[in-house]
C-alpha cells in the first residue's frame, strides 16, 4: 500500500512531498517524489494523558469521535472505573478498547482509593499495579495523586512506583502547586510528568527538576495561553466532556496553540515524536517501522482533518467516520436500595426545639473548592427545613456499594428553587450525589439513578430528564451526540431550575472529594478537609 | 553533602548559583543561593559509544584517565574482546569494570563472530545475548554491522534484536553508507542510532528517518567540522588510542565542537541528558533522584575541568586523580606455538621456477580500505621472495585459537626496509598480523608476542621494542602514560624503518578484515572481498 502527500517530518521539522510504502500496517519505507499535493500528512496525534470516563463515552464510543479529528492514540488513566470496580473495571475499559481502532495505552491506577474519608468499590495494591504494568498494553504508572503519600514515603505507595521502575515504565505526576523542598522529594522517587500546572512559575520550577511538562487544555481547565512561552512538552486534554469533544479534539488545541505563536512544528511533536518517545509507543513519527497511523491535514493553521489512517487502515475519509464502536454492556454497579422520602430528612436533635444552626458547604462558583459557612434553619416536628430563600438548600451522598448508608448535610450556592438534581459521577469514589430543595425530589432523583444503573438526573416541578450512564455509573453507552445533547439540555434544565453555575453537574461531582478543601461531604458525614476530620452537622439548637 | 557552583540546567538552558544536596550518590534537590561563583557545574559526561579496547586499556585503567577529562559514564560495547573470548571475554569486562568509579554501561556484542572467513575465539548467539540483555548494567544491543544480514532477515540476527525489544533496550547501529531502501529496511527492524555517517547527506538521511546520530570524533575519524550544523543527538569517541586518551575525551571534544559555532547548551546535551535519556540512565542532569555525577568547568569555552564528582564522591581535584586501578589478571588468550622462520615461507608450486606473479594487498595509505594489484617476484631455491626495493613484503596471519594454521601474503604500502612489525589486534578476530622484509624478522615478532600473551612489536636491524597486550591480546594492564609512551616509540620506531603511514599499527589491524574493501588476508588465505571468496596467491610461475 502507498500513501502520497507532503509528508512532515517531525526529526527534522521538513515538509516534503513524499510516498510512504505500507506493509501489515507498519511504515516499510518513505520516498521524496517530485510531485505537487495539497494534504500534509502528519503522524497521528497523541493525547499524553486522558481519563476517558471524563468524557462520559465508552473507550469505544470515544474512539468513535476521537479519530475523526485527528486523533489515534491516547495514554489514558481508568482511574475513575478503577475506584468503582477496581480490577474488573480496569478490564472492562481494555476489552471495550480493543476493537476500536483508536489505539488506548493504558496506565496502571497508583491511587485507589485516594482518601479513606469515603466509600469506594475498590482498592488496587501493589500486586495489581504489578499485574498491570507487566502488560503491554500498560505504558506508565497512573499520575500519583497522593503525592503527601510519596514525601511521607508511604510503604505501599512506593512498593508501586517501584514496580514501574522494575519494568521501566514512566510514573505519571499530579502534584499541583507543590514546590520547593517538597516538590524535589516528589520529584526524586522518579516521579516524570505533571499536567497541574497552573502557572509559568509552576511550569519552570518543575521544568527545571526534568519534570516533563503536558500543557493541560481540556473542558475545564485552560492552560495553552499561560504556558505558550514555557519550556513544555506534550499538549493534553485530561478530562474533556463529550459536548467539548465533539468540537475537536487535540486538532483544535493545535490550531490554538498556533495562534498563541507556537512553532507549528513544536506543537505537532508534543502531541507526536514526544508522547511516543516518553511512553516508549510505536508510532508519533511518519519512519520506518513505527505503525502507519496517519493524519491528512489542510495546513499548519487550520489543522482541519481530512482523511485519517490507523494502521494502515482508512477510519476517516470525506468527513465520514469508517467504524461504529459496539460497546460491551456491563452489570450494574450500584449495590444501593432504592431510598425513601424520609432518608433524606435531617432530623434535630431535640424535636422540639423550632431553629437549628447547622454547618453549610459554601460554594465558590466555577471551582472545586468550597468555603465552610453556617446557616440558621427552621425545625418542623423534629426536621430541620432548608431554606430555599436563602439558597441554603440539601446535599446527600448515599454509598452505593452496598453499605446503603446516607448522609445529609446543607449547601449553598445551587440556587435552586424548586427540584432535585442527582449524580452518579462523584469523584473519587462516584456514590451517588444529590442536591435539592425538599426530600421527595431527592429520593425522585436519586431513585432514578438506581433504576438507570447510574447517571445524571435533573427534576423540577416543570420538567425532568435523565441521561443513563450504565457503564459503572460513569459511561453511557450511547454515541457522543446522544450523550452530548442530553447533557446539553440537563444543563439548561438546571439553569431554568436557578442555578447559576456554568458546570453544575461538574461542581456537584466535586462536593464530596474530601482532598480539596474546605467542607464537603462523603458517605462517611460531613468532612473539614482543613482540619482533616469530620465534623457535626448541627453547631446549636434552641 | 552540599555541593555549591552554578549549576547549569540541561533542561531549561540555564546557568544559576545554587546548592545541590547530595545523599548517598543520589541528588536530593537543588536550590538557587544568592551567591557568586567561578565554576560552572555540569552533568558529568557520557560518551555514547565507545569501544575499550580500542584504548589498548583495561576498563579500571580507562577509567583512571577519562575520569579526570570529566566523562563519568561511558556506553561501551565489548565487541573486540567478545570476539577473542566471548562471554568470559564480557564477564572480565564487567569485573574490571567494577571498582571504577567511571560508570560503564554494556552493550551486548550483536556480530561476533564478524564473518564467517577467519577464525575467531567465540560466538555469542541469541541466548548469550539475551542473558546479557536481562542484566541492569548491559543497557542495549550492540551496534549491528551486519546490515546486510538485517537486510536478508538472518534468522539468528533477528533473534537478537527481538530479544532486545523484549527487554525494552534500545538497538545500536553500524550502517555506513547504507542508504534508500536498504537503509530504510534496516531502520524498519527497530535499529536507532548510527556513529558511521561520514558527511552531512548520509546523516540527514539518516536522521529523516528517525535515528540518533552520534558525531564521531575519535583518534582516526573526525566527523565534528563536517557535521556541525547537521541535526544530531550525541558526541561519541567510539574507538580512542591511549596517546589520545592523555590529551583529553569528551571534555576537548566540547571545546572543538563550540569552537566550531556549536551552541554550548547543546553540545552539552549531547553529552549528558541525551545519551541518558536515549539509554534510560539515571545521570545526565543535575536533577532529583539522579546519580550525584559532577563535573567543574571553568566555562563553556575551554571546559577546562576543574573537579570531578561520582555518586557524591569527588574523584578528581587540583589535578589529582583519587582513584587508582587494580586491573584484573587474565590467563593467555594466545593459544599457538612458537613460529620457525620457514613457516613464514612462501613455496612456490615449482621450485625450479625463477620468478613468479602474485596477487598483492596494495594499501590506500590512512584508510581501511585495500586495492587489489600483482607483482613480479624472483623465485630462489623454491620460495618467493619479497621486493624490499619495490615496497613488496610479506604479511601473514596467523591462527591463536589453537589450529596454528598461518596464511601468508605479498603487501605493499608499509615501506619497511629491514625489519618486522606484528599485532594480536587485529579487527575483528584478532589473530596475530605480522608484515615484514623477512621470514626471520617475522618469526621474530611472531614469537614475541606469543611470548607476551599478546601485544604490538617492531624489530629492525637497528632497533625492537614491544608493547605487551596480555588481557586478550588487546589491553595492557599497565596505566595510561606507560601504554601511551610505548605507543608512541613504537611508531617513532616503524616511521625510522621506512614506514609512511600514519598510524601503522592501526592500518595494520584492518588488513585481516575481510569485510571491507579489496584485497584482505585472514587466517584462512587471502580473501577478494568485492568477489566475497578468497583468491589464490600465485597468478603465475615460470
Amino acid at each position: 500500500m502507498i500513501i502520497r502527500g507532503n509528508i512532515l517530518n517531525v526529526f527534522t521539522d521538513e515538509i516534503y512531498p513524499g510516498e510512504i510504502k505500507i506493509e501489515q500496517g507498519i511504515i516499510q519505507s518513505i520516498k521524496e517524489v517530485d510531485q505537487y499535493f495539497t494534504d500534509i500528512i502528519v503522524p497521528g496525534f497523541i493525547d499524553a494523558h486522558a481519563h476517558i470516563e471524563s468524557s462520559m463515552l465508552t473507550p469505544s464510543r470515544y474512539a468513535e469521535i476521537a479519530l475523526k479529528h485527528g486523533t489515534t492514540g491516547v495514554v489514558c488513566d481508568p482511574h475513575e472505573i478503577a475506584n468503582v470496580l477496581g480490577m474488573e473495571g480496569v478490564e472492562y475499559m481494555i476489552n471495550d478498547a480493543k476493537y476500536a481502532p483508536l489505539k488506548f495505552f493504558f496506565t496502571a491506577p497508583s491511587c485507589v482509593p485516594a482518601t479513606q474519608f469515603e466509600t469506594n468499590g475498590a482498592s488496587l495494591d501493589s500486586f495489581d499495579v504489578e499485574s498491570l504494568l507487566k502488560r503491554d498494553d500498560f505504558v506508565a504508572l497512573s499520575e500519583v495523586m497522593d503525592y503527601i503519600g510519596v514525601i511521607n514515603d508511604d510503604e505501599e505507595l512506593i512498593k508501586k512506583i517501584d514496580v514501574a521502575k522494575k519494568y521501566n515504565k514512566p510514573i505519571d505526576g499530579h502534584a499541583p502547586l507543590l514546590t520547593g523542598e517538597e516538590l524535589q522529594k516528589y520529584v526524586m522517587h522518579g516521579i516524570s510528568t505533571e499536567h497541574e500546572c497552573s502557572s509559568k512559575a509552576e511550569a519552570l520550577e518543575k521544568k527545571r527538576l526534568g519534570m516533563k511538562i503536558m500543557i493541560r487544555e481540556g473542558s475545564e481547565s485552560h492552560m495553552l495561553e499561560e504556558m505558550i512561552n514555557t519550556p513544555s512538552d506534550f499538549i493534553v486534554t485530561d478530562d474533556l466532556k463529550s459536548d467539548d469533544l465533539i468540537q475537536g479534539h487535540l486538532n483544535i488545541r493545535l490550531r490554538k496553540a498556533v495562534d498563541l505563536g507556537m512553532d507549528p512544528f513544536d506543537a505537532i511533536k508534543m502531541v507526536t515524536i514526544n508522547p511516543a518517545e516518553h511512553y516508549n509507543l510505536n508510532c508519533g513519527s511518519i519512519s520506518p517501522g513505527k505503525s502507519a497511523d496517519l493524519v491528512f491535514i489542510d495546513n499548519l493553521d487550520d489543522f482541519k482533518v481530512n482523511r485519517v489512517i490507523v494502521n494502515g487502515n482508512t477510519i476517516f475519509k470525506k468527513q465520514k467516520i469508517l467504524y461504529r464502536a459496539n460497546p460491551l454492556p456491563l452489570e450494574t454497579t450500584l449495590h444501593v436500595d432504592f431510598k425513601k422520602t424520609e432518608d433524606f430528612d435531617v432530623k434535630a436533635q431535640n424535636p422540639n426545639h423550632k431553629s437549628a444552626v447547622v454547618n453549610v458547604i459554601n460554594v465558590v462558583p466555577n471551582t472545586i473548592i468550597t468555603k465552610k459557612g453556617n446557616a440558621k434553619l427552621t425545625v418542623d416536628k423534629g426536621t430541620i427545613i432548608p431554606s430555599v430563600f436563602e439558597d441554603v438548600l440539601k446535599i446527600s451522598v448515599i454509598e452505593r456499594y452496598g453499605g446503603n448508608t446516607i448522609s445529609n448535610a446543607f449547601i449553598s450556592g445551587f440556587g435552586i428553587k424548586n427540584g432535585a438534581i442527582a449524580s452518579s459521577v462523584t469523584h473519587d469514589s462516584h456514590n451517588i450525589i444529590v442536591v435539592g430543595t425538599n426530600s421527595e425530589y431527592m429520593a425522585e432523583a436519586t431513585n432514578k439513578i438506581i433504576k438507570n444503573k447510574g447517571g445524571l438526573v435533573a427534576i423540577s416541578n416543570k420538567e425532568e430528564l435523565e441521561l443513563a450512564l450504565p457503564i459503572a455509573g460513569l459511561m453511557s453507552d450511547k454515541p457522543v451526540n446522544e450523550v452530548a445533547k442530553t447533557s446539553t439540555q440537563l444543563n439548561e434544565i438546571v439553569e431554568r431550575m436557578g442555578c447559576p453555575l456554568e458546570s453544575p453537574f461538574s461542581t456537584l461531582s466535586f462536593m464530596a472529594l474530601p482532598v480539596v478543601p474546605e467542607l464537603k461531604i462523603t458517605d462517611k458525614g460531613l468532612f473539614d478537609v482543613n482540619e482533616n476530620k469530620f465534623i457535626d452537622l448541627i453547631t446549636h439548637e434552641e
